[in-house]
């Protein structure tokens, strides 16, 4: 693959979008890590040895798709931890602003954040030259954990009825704050913004472009609170 | 594998020696299982995301060896957690008494932790049936990752000589709480205990075996504590 990429004219050979694709790689790496380290704290607060090691197995998937991306990243001879850097700052941020407060908030967290993080790769994926498609598709998955989750809340709900609230509001900060980083990395990312908006064939920035897109996200995401049984 | 182990008569048909098996695997993968957890919130204090990256990525090793362990457990019919409940416990005071106070500290327990694990597997590992020793083998291979370690202690060592005394103490009190722990194991599980000294063949416990064994651990952490740059 990386062989023919070299022989073969490639999109990568626009300075501009080959700089927008070490961003998006350098950004989902981190948004991988760092959701990775955020759950492994979480689990601490699992009721029990079966939880802790669901949530450490999501943990896992979160960091088998971290090596994937970072692996790209140095294929393109580029060293990851330099492109991972830039957003360093607004994950933290994020996680500051979002920290569970007991286990079923942190397994809400995961739900939501690693769905997100899914809807958003599929969103971006259309646009991408075939190289880098393929490394974000594969780790677009998810961490297929979503029916363990969706049980502990629903029985947490079963349970007490009051949980209901509680979680539907903590779902709508998490979601606020996620819109809120993300309108940061566009507006401080010019580069990584064409390749969100529009790959290679759509240099600059198109904010209707990704208003629609927050749109499809903000949708998919009402959906989801839905089957966890929670009002978004 | 499997499937021939239910033709042909196998160890495991012994009661006794199975009752052994099971604790075995049930030690080990909460062993694995708790390592992972204590390596990735020692990762709290890596000073970078590189460094940070190398101990999840142990981590992450050490999760795949109790996953492993798990479905071995599972595959005998057994409750995975049911068996690993036991020895919660011993590795919470382990881990209670051996709380690393830096990062250095937690490299130093990793790889001094995660060799003895490797040590003691490879000294059982004889003993067992073929099915058994098969999946101990596969899980006995370290998390390979102790090149990583060796370059922070030596370069650590390199810029203040001071801290080869302090991490020597530690490597000491380490392998004193692992010996404390693990005869507490050995006083309070028959069927476990004779399954480490002498598996099928050796039913009852013989401290002299286990003496000479713990002897041999003992001296492979001396030279490994050399390798650091520390005294043992």
């Amino acid at each position: 693959m990386a062989k023919n990429a070299k022989q073969a004219p490639s999109a990568l050979d626009d300075p501009e979008y080959r700089r927008g694709i070490v961003e998006l790689l350098g950004l989902l790496a981190y948004g991988e890590i760092s959701a990775c380290e955020r759950l492994v704290a979480d689990a601490q607060m699992a009721p029990d040895l079966r939880a802790k090691v669901e949530v450490a197995a999501m943990a896992a998937a979160e960091f088998g798709h971290f090596e994937q991306l970072r692996d790209r990243l140095a294929e393109l001879g580029e060293d990851p931890f330099e492109a991972m850097a830039p957003f360093e700052e607004i994950f933290a941020r994020f996680h500051a602003k979002t920290k569970p407060s007991d286990f079923l908030e942190g397994l809400v967290k995961a739900y939501v954040g690693d769905s997100l993080a899914s809807d958003f790769y599929r969103e971006v994926a259309a646009y991408l030259d075939p190289e880098t498609r393929e490394i974000v598709v594969e780790t677009m998955s998810g961490t297929g954990h979503s029916e363990f989750v969706v049980d502990q809340v629903r029985s947490a709900i079963e349970a007490d009825h009051r949980v209901a609230g509680r979680l539907a509001l903590w779902g709508r900060r998490l979601m606020g704050e996620a819109l809120s980083q993300a309108q940061n990395v566009v507006a401080e990312r010019d580069a990584l913004s064409a390749v969100i908006v529009g790959g290679a064939d759509t240099p600059g920035l198109d904010l209707a472009a990704i208003g629609r897109m927050l749109t499809r996200i903000t949708e998919a995401h009402t959906g989801r609170m839905e089957s966890l049984g929670l009002s978004a």
